[in-house]
């Protein structure tokens, strides 16, 4: 095997062969091919893309270099849920929960906030006390226990991932959608799940841009599950505004408890249930969707989820009074509010630059080193197809750093529209 | 300047500026911008190719990168000549010595075998004594002296262009037009000329397989040329046979010195006359092409080439016994043949192929360590459209290595048709 020959060959859309792309993998990992052949090879993936084999290949290789975890033990059904990520979507600290209460086991590996979406682990840890830094064998001891543990990757799943991510990172390689999909779907099926469903988002606040990207990402990541017998179902939906009435840290997960007591924002509850059908319909607890909506309310309203939440926050190092007060902690220090100087309908949000509002209020990083502000977020008085009188609040914005906020604001201010008619906004697209 | 965000710009088709442009080939060179980075960045350029502005920024800074010619002191014009490569093209062989007889100062750094195509160096190197490494300050003496030096590069000329051509050289980046063009005329213009004309080949035997590409690569490296004020021509020839009646290393060396001698093959002379005619006109030696022709053929009647030749021959270690005596060189071990097993006219050669088995003989190196065989090389007994009797011989072939021998004629048995019809072959395309 030359390595330049195989770089040759996808450069000019031929197909490498299994073995040739697990060679060059390997030695990569291994140190034996160098970091310039790889990053010749990644950018000629990036236009060329992969076939399926060539996917299948890339993901076997992931997995293979590092721990994988084994629930075949397991009587109850094990699974897991990923987004694509979007503006306020705290749905897996929802969704995880109320499935694990339904009695699936979730070993949830979560990531941070990338760009200008937000992540589940920057959202967790502003719960004082919590520990997402798990090791495997606490992580799986965890599941064992109480049938739910989220956490973020370790070092030791698919190290081959982490250092091809960090040289894509450097390289202009990150969007290329087989990259995209043999990164998510190496760590998914690592977590030696059965069942998985994807909440593939599109529109101005999704790295898709619209609903045919979204399906071919989603497509891509059903196959390399179904290949790796991961049974694996996607959900579409809109992120042409944020989910949910809050973006940012500790006022997510403030909503999230709200919505595992049975309070949640309509929109933010109605895409945790139609994922969670998914996965109660896989796992044969329910046998339709009707069912599976029942089921999914009568855990919020008898608090089998919130119980369950309470669980893991107390098992992962939390305090039960914490979310019991969760009024009382992470105050903001500093408010302002962006009010409507027209009457009419919200008609657009840019989706996407409210998602760097919330970065630069504090909920996100610029660089890998930069501290995040916990109290920080925007709360979203109108969505789109409200009513809206003249000198209405649209966002209400507050942190504790009083430049951030005046920075943020001059981001907010041109982030909507009204119109005269009245828009729908369709969350779920399939 | 963030050099990922330089790849990512190249990669999305937007153009880099010529600042940044040479801050992250500076960079590189300095050993400040990793080759991973410069791969994905070459990468990019192979897919998304390059601007102008961005071309000729990339010549720049490997001219600036280390030492250049300057001829501006001298009263005669300063001129070379660059083919693009071919199978038995020793046309430079026979030019530079008749455009220096001519009046015109020629400081040529020729190229070594690539491919399946043959290298001045290596030819030249096959006379007895024949020195191709001289530093640029012997170069430039000998140019001072006698008006022509035909050398290897040097490592003080485009010291970027080496670093880069290394890197291109395992990573799949070699064929891409603009850094092909960047790669070939920052050297060129390196050797302080006035004038340049090129031989763009085309053909199966070429790089270029038909003549849109190689007027592409020939627009591109005119344009560079005007860029940097040397005067630049282009000449398209087919490369749909091997040029001349031979091609090998010594028996290429005789057939120029029978070129220079008046006993020229009519094609390769052709197109020496063709590629003489665009430079003596630059130089306004002459005022149009029937004087150039006149002019050039004088010069190989009255001798003056082939003494130009022995003078450079003699100013670089070699002996002019041994080119006038030169059939008593080289003689090659053993010979085999190729004969028609039809009647008919020769319709078409595989001149890439022929290429190979030029190599195979002993001609051009499979990897850069590979000692070549100066005796060794085909001799083309009948071109396109000459007749042929059954048992007629197409080709001979030769060496000093028996095994290499049988596997050259089993590559060369492949390479020729004979049709019922009689095709022309046109040489000269434009």
């Amino acid at each position: 095997m030359i390595p330049s020959e195989i770089i040759k060959n996808k450069r000019d859309g031929k197909e490498i062969s299994k073995d040739q792309l697990h060679q060059f993998i390997n030695g990569y990992v291994k140190g034996e091919i160098p970091d310039y052949q790889m990053s010749a090879l990644l950018m000629a993936i990036f236009f060329n893309g992969m076939s399926d084999e060539e996917l299948f290949a890339l993901v076997e290789i992931m997995l293979n270099s590092g721990d994988q975890l084994n629930f075949s033990n397991y009587a109850s059904y094990v699974a897991d849920k990923h987004s694509t990520g979007g503006v306020g979507d705290k749905v897996s600290i929802i969704l995880g929960p109320l499935l694990a209460a339904a009695g699936i086991a979730v070993p949830m590996l979560s990531g941070r906030s990338l760009g200008h979406t937000g992540g589940t682990l920057d959202k967790l840890e502003t719960i004082p006390g919590f520990e997402v830094n798990l090791s495997l064998n606490e992580f799986r001891r965890q599941v064992d226990a109480i049938g739910i543990s989220m956490i973020g990757q370790t070092d030791t799943i698919c190290p081959a991932d982490k250092k091809m991510y960090a040289l894509r990172d450097v390289t202009g390689t990150v969007e290329s959608i087989p990259l995209i999909c043999g990164s998510i779907m190496s760590k998914k099926i690592a977590e030696g799940i059965q069942g998985l469903v994807l909440d593939v988002k599109s529109g101005n606040g999704a790295f898709m841009k619209n609903i045919d990207q979204a399906r071919a990402l989603g497509t891509m990541l059903q196959k390399i599950g179904t290949a790796f017998n991961v049974n694996t179902d996607a959900v579409y939906t809109s992120m042409d505004q944020p989910l949910g009435n809050y973006a940012g840290l500790w006022c997510e997960v403030k909503e999230s408890i709200d919505g595992l007591l049975g309070n949640g924002p309509a929109d933010t509850m109605e895409v945790t249930f139609e994922l969670g059908t998914k996965l109660l319909i896989q796992a044969g607890l329910v046998n339709n969707k009707p069912e599976a909506i029942d089921l999914q309310k009568k855990l919020i309203e008898n608090g089998s989820a919130y119980q369950k939440f309470l669980e893991m926050v107390e098992y992962q190092g939390g305090k039960k009074s914490d979310i019991e007060n969760y009024s009382e902690l992470h105050l903001p220090q500093y408010f302002d509010e962006i009010r409507s100087a027209d009457n009419g309908y919200l008609g657009t949000m840019d989706t996407y630059k409210i998602g760097l509002a919330t970065v630069e209020l504090g909920c996100g990083r610029k660089k890998t080193t930069d501290a995040v502000d916990p109290t920080a977020g925007i709360e979203f008085r109108k969505k789109i197809g409200d009513e809206i009188q003249k000198g209405d609040v649209i966002y209400k914005l507050f942190n504790s750093n009083k430049t951030k906020l005046n920075s943020a604001k001059g981001i907010l201010k041109d982030t909507y529209s009204v119109t005269a008619e009245q828009k729908q906004h369709q969350l779920i697209l399939s």
